[in-house]
C-alpha cells in the first residue's frame, strides 16, 4: 500500500490560505514559523509513508489477537514502528514543553496526525488515545497526577485509553453501572466491564493508563454522578516506574468490519486500583474535553481514509486500461485507454478532491481557532476560538465522516471488481472509514449536539459571528471579478444556512422534534458551507498566485477543484434545506410497532 | 438471522397495484391467479425464512474452501439447503413449461427471488446464476442443446454460470483473449483464463455448465470476433448423465469484502471442450440476454439487501433502549426509551422504506413489462414492454443498488457500534450488498448504457412514451384532492428529468463528454421520478382502500411513508439536474497528471 504525504497542500494551508506565520508572536507559534513546519511535514511524510504504511494491510489482514492469559498481541510489525514512533519523538509534537513536549500548535499537529491516519488508521488510534488520555489529565488532574503521568503520555513510553461504554450504555452515559468503592486512603476499588475499548489491551508500551468513567457508591443516579478514575495497568512505583499488576483485563477482543490492526477490548475491572481525577461526579465534564478532541481526531480520520483512498483510485484509474475515450482514443498505441479519460470516473475522484481538500481545510481553520483560543492575548479572539470550535466540532466529526465515507465507497467503485476483492486496498478503507461515522458519538448525535445545544449557546453567538464573518469576507473582496462565482456560490449557501437557522429558532421551540429531524440535514448544509468558505479562501490564494505568474500546476489544480465544488458539490445545499423545512410530521407518522 | 419476508407488500404490488389479475387470459398469468399467488408468496416467505435466513451468517463467516484438487466446498449447510431448493421446484417457477418450468410469469418469480436475496444473497447467486445460463440457451441454443441442458438448468439439477471476465478485461469485453480452436467435429478446444467467475466451482450440483466467452482462432479482434460456448463441467453421455470430466478446472478462489459464501472463482480452461451455442462471433449478443437479465436481477439484491438490513435496523430501534424521547419519556417505566423515539432514527428508517418499498415496486413495474413483451396479443403492448425493459433496466440496475447500498449503510448506523461488530448482521449486508454497484456493469456503466444508447434508441421512443404515459396518469387525475401533493411531485420530477433530457440531447452531441459527465445524475434523477410514479400509485392504492373503509394499518403506512418519500426523498431531484447542467468542463479539465 503507497502512500504519498500531500505535504504540498498541507504547507499551502498552513502558509498560504491560513498564514500561520502571522501569529509568530503567539506561544507555540514562535517555534513554528513556515521554514520550520515545512521540515516537519516533510519527516512527517517520510516517517507515515515510509514506516506506517507498509503495515497498514498487515494489520486488516493479521489483526490483534487475545490469549486466554488476558494478553493481547498487536500485527506483525506494530511493535517496532510504534517503537519508531515514540523515538522519533511524534507523540510529544503537539504536548506541552512543561511535561516534555514540543508545545508545537495543534494546527501543525493536526498535519502529523491526518498523515499517520491515511497510512494507518489502526495503528494511529493507539498514540491518538494516548493523547487523549494526557489532555484529560492535563485539564482535570493534580499535579502529583500530572507529574506522575504527563511526560510518560507525551512521549508516548505509557499509552492511554478511555473507558466508557458498557454493554447497556453508550450514547447514554446516564446509565452507567460499573462502581467504584472509596478505600479511605485516597484510592478506590473499581469494578465493571467495559466494552468497545481501542487501544485496551496491547503489546506496544510498557504501561496502559485507563481513564475511567465510574459511579462513586452512594452517588446520584444519571449523569450527575459519574466520576473520572486513573486506573493504570500497571501500577506505578515510587520512582514512576510500571510496578503491581491492576486487576484490570481485558477479556476479549471484537470482531469487527475494520480497523483489525486496533485492539477493541472487553475491559473487565475487578476491583481495579483507581484515583479520582478531578471532583467526585464531575467525571463527564473531563470526559468532554478528551471526547472534544478525540471528535476532531475523528473528523480527520475521516478525511485521511478518504484521501488514502482517492489516492489508490487516481492510480488505479491512471493505469487501468479499458474501452475508449468517448471522445476519441486518448491512448491510440496502447489496446485501450486509461479509465481516468471516461468523465463518470473524473466525477467520482473529483468529488473526492473537493471533498478531501476542501474538508483539510475545515479541520485545519477549526484547529487554529482552537488554538487562539488558547494562545491569544486578545480575549475576543480566545473567545471566538472557543465559540468555533465548540460550534465546529459537531460538524468537524459529522459531515466529514458522512462525506469521507462516500469518498472512500467511491474510491472502491473506480477499481470496479478489483475494489471488491482484498488484493486491493480500496475494501479496507471503506470498512476502516465506517467505524468513523459511529465512534466518539454517531453522527446522529453531532447532528443533535449541533442544533440542540451548539446553535443556542450563549444565545445563538458563534453562529452569528460565523455569519457576520462570512459576511464580511464576502463584502471585502466584492469587485474580485474572478472569485465573483466563488463569493456568490458562498453568499447563496450562507443565506441558505441562515434560512435554516431561523427556521430551527422558530419551529425547534415549537415541537422540539423538528429540531431532531432538522439535525441531519442541517448538519450537511452547515458542512457545505463552510466548504463553500474555504474553498473561496483557497482559490483566492491559489489565484493570487496564478496573477502573480506562478505557473506551478498546483494552483491551477486548486482553482479547477474549487470549480468543480462550486458546480457539482454545493447544490447539495438546497436540497437538505428544502428537506429539513418539511419538519417532523412525516418522519414520526407511524406508530413505532409499524416498523 | 432472522427474516420476515414482506409477503404483505408483495401482494399488495402485484394484486392492487399491478393488478396481475388483468392479464388472466395470458400465458404464464392464467396460471397465477391471485389466490394463488399468494399460497405461492407464503410458501416463498416460509421456504426462504426457515431454511436460507438461518445460513446467510454461517456462509459470511465460513466461506468457501478451495482445496489444492481444484474443488470447492460451500459453506456448512448450502449442500442441504441447495438440495431442499431443488426438491421444493423453486429453480423452475419462471421457466417455461416445455422445458420442465412451471411457466409462471417473470414478476411472480421476482418475489422468489427477492426473498431468496434478502435472506441469503450469495446462496441465491447460484440458481440466479443459472438462470441466466438457462436464458441464453433458451435464447441462442440449438435444439439439441435445448433439449440437453435446459430440463436440468430449469430444475437446478445441474448449475450455470457465466465465464466472461479476464485479469485484462472486464468493462471492455473487446480485448478478450480466451481462444477456441475448432476440432472438426462442430466441437471446439477452449483456453485461457477467466476470473471474478460467481459459483465456477463449488459441491452444490451434479455438473455445472459455463458459458463461455472466447474468439474463435482467425476471428476478428474487438467485440466482434467473440463466440459463446457451452462448456460442461462434466460432459453429458449419450443419456444426457454427466460422464467424463472436462479440463475447466477452479484454480483459486477470490479473497472478497463480502458474499463470501459465494464462490468467485478463477477458472482455467485447459483445452476444454466446447460447444458452440448460434452463429460464430454472435456470442456478445446472447451474453446480453443472460447479462440483461442478470442486470435486473442485481438491482433486485439492491433492493433485497436493503429490506433485510432495514428490518435488522427497525428490530434493533425498537429494542434498543439508549436516551429520552425529546418530548418526554415514551418508556417511562423503563431505564430509557427505544432509540426508534427519536427523530433521526426515525429519518434512515423512513428513508430505508421510502427506497426499499419504492425499489420493489419499480422492480416489479419493470419485469410485468418483460413479461407483457413476451405474452401479450397487442403488438403495441409487446414493443412498450421491450422499449421499457430495454430503458429501464440501467435504471433498475444502477439507481437501485447505489440506493440500495446507502440503505444498508443506514442500517448499520441505526446499530450505533453494534453495527460495526460482526455479532449483528448490519456489517454483512454492507460488505454483501457493495458488489450489486459493481457487478454485471459497474453503476457507471450503467449510467452510460442508458445516456449513451437507451435513450436514443428508436429516436427516443422509449423515454416519449415514458412521459407520455406519466402525462396521461396525472391529468386523468386531475380533481383529485388527496392524490394532488403525489401528482404535482411526479408533475414536477418528470418535468426536470425532460429538462436533463433536452439539455442531454442538445449538449451531448455536441460533445460526447458531456453525456459521460451527466450519466449518473441523470440516471439518479431517472430513477427518482420513476419512484415517484411508482408511490403515485401505491398512495393511489392505498387510499382507495382507506376511503373505503379498510382499516388495515397497511394502508395508512403506506401513504405515510409516501409522504417521507416525497418530502424528504424527492427533492434530491433537483440537485441531480443542477449538477447535470453543469457540464463535462469542471470534471476534464484537470491533466490525468494532476491526479
Amino acid at each position: 500500500m503507497t502512500y504519498t504525504p500531500p505535504v504540498r497542500d498541507h504547507a499551502f494551508l498552513l502558509g498560504e490560505v491560513l498564514k500561520i506565520d502571522r501569529y509568530a508572536d503567539l506561544p507555540g507559534f514562535a517555534e513554528a514559523p513556515m521554514d520550520v513546519v515545512h521540515q516537519i511535514l516533510e519527516e512527517a511524510g517520510r516517517f507515515t509513508a515510509e514506516v506506517l504504511a507498509p503495515l497498514n494491510s498487515v494489520g486488516d489482514k493479521e489483526g490483534c489477537v487475545w490469549k486466554p492469559d488476558n494478553t493481547v498481541t498487536t500485527p506483525s510489525g506494530f511493535k517496532e514502528a510504534y517503537q519508531a514512533l515514540v523515538e522519533g519523538g511524534w507523540p510529544a509534537l503537539g504536548a506541552v514543553t512543561q511535561y516534555g513536549g514540543q508545545g508545537l500548535p495543534a494546527v501543525v499537529n493536526l498535519s502529523f496526525s491526518e498523515m499517520s491516519s491515511s497510512a494507518n488508521m489502526a495503528f494511529s488510534m493507539y498514540p491518538g488515545l494516548t493523547h487523549g488520555a494526557y489532555s484529560a489529565i492535563l485539564n482535570g488532574g493534580s499535579q502529583a497526577q500530572k507529574d506522575l503521568y504527563l511526560p510518560k503520555l507525551a512521549s508516548g513510553q505509557w499509552c492511554g485509553t478511555m473507558n466508557l461504554t458498557e454493554p447497556h450504555c453508550g450514547t447514554d452515559l446516564g446509565l452507567l453501572r460499573t462502581k467504584a468503592v472509596p478505600q479511605g486512603d485516597g484510592t478506590y476499588r473499581i469494578s465493571g466491564q467495559k466494552i468497545w475499548i481501542s487501544g485496551g489491551e496491547h503489546d506496544l508500551a510498557e504501561n496502559i493508563v485507563h481513564l475511567v468513567l465510574a459511579r462513586i457508591e452512594g452517588a446520584p443516579a444519571g449523569t450527575r454522578g459519574i466520576s473520572l478514575f486513573i486506573v493504570p495497568k500497571f501500577i506505578p512505583d515510587a520512582d514512576g516506574r510500571p510496578g503491581e499488576r491492576n486487576s484490570v483485563y481485558c477479556a476479549g477482543l471484537e470482531e469487527k468490519m475494520g480497523i483489525h490492526g486496533n485492539a477493541t477490548c472487553v475491559i473487565q475491572h475487578e476491583e481495579s486500583l483507581g484515583w479520582l481525577v478531578g471532583e467526585e461526579n464531575r467525571g463527564l465534564n473531563l470526559m468532554f474535553v478528551m471526547m472534544n478532541e478525540a471528535r476532531i481526531g475523528v473528523g480527520l480520520q475521516g478525511v485521511a481514509q478518504a484521501e488514502a483512498a482517492y489516492q489508490a483510485a487516481a492510480s488505479f484509474a491512471k493505469e487501468r486500461l479499458q474501452g475508449r475515450s468517448l471522445t476519441g482514443p486518448k491512448n491510440p498505441d496502447g489496446p485501450a485507454d486509461p479509465i481516468i479519460v471516461h468523465p463518470d470516473v473524473r466525477r467520482m475522484l473529483m468529488d473526492s478532491r473537493a471533498i478531501v481538500e476542501g474538508g483539510r481545510a475545515f479541520l485545519f481553520w477549526t484547529a487554529l481557532q482552537g488554538d487562539l483560543a488558547h494562545a491569544s492575548p486578545d480575549e475576543a479572539v480566545r473567545q471566538k476560538g472557543d465559540d468555533y470550535m465548540a460550534l465546529m466540532t459537531p460538524v468537524v466529526k459529522g459531515f466529514l465522516t458522512d462525506r469521507g465515507f462516500r469518498v472512500c465507497s467511491d474510491a472502491l467503485q473506480v477499481h470496479g471488481g478489483s475494489g471488491f476483492t482484498e488484493h486491493f486496498p480500496a475494501s479496507q478503507y471503506v470498512r476502516d472509514c465506517r467505524i468513523t461515522m459511529i465512534y466518539e458519538g454517531a453522527n446522529g448525535v453531532q447532528a443533535l449536539d449541533l442544533v440542540g445545544r451548539k446553535l443556542a449557546a450563549a444565545g445563538g453567538r458563534a453562529v452569528m459571528t460565523f455569519f457576520a464573518e462570512i459576511d464580511a469576507y464576502i463584502e471585502t473582496r466584492e469587485g474580485d471579478a474572478q472569485l465573483k462565482p466563488w463569493l456568490q456560490g458562498l453568499a447563496a449557501a450562507k443565506a441558505e444556512l441562515q434560512d435554516a437557522t431561523m427556521w430551527l429558532m422558530q419551529n425547534g421551540l415549537a415541537n422540539p422534534d423538528n429540531a431532531g429531524a432538522a439535525s441531519s440535514d442541517y448538519m450537511h448544509l452547515f458542512g457545505l458551507t463552510a466548504l463553500a468558505y474555504m474553498w473561496t479562501q483557497m482559490v483566492e490564494a491559489a489565484q493570487a498566485k496564478i496573477d502573480a505568474g506562478d505557473a506551478d500546476p498546483f494552483y491551477a489544480a486548486k482553482v479547477a477543484t474549487g470549480r468543480y465544488f462550486l458546480e457539482r458539490v454545493l447544490p447539495d445545499s438546497a436540497a437538505h434545506l428544502a428537506k429539513l423545512k418539511t419538519g417532523a410530521e412525516s418522519l414520526m407518522a407511524l406508530p413505532a410497532e409499524a416498523f
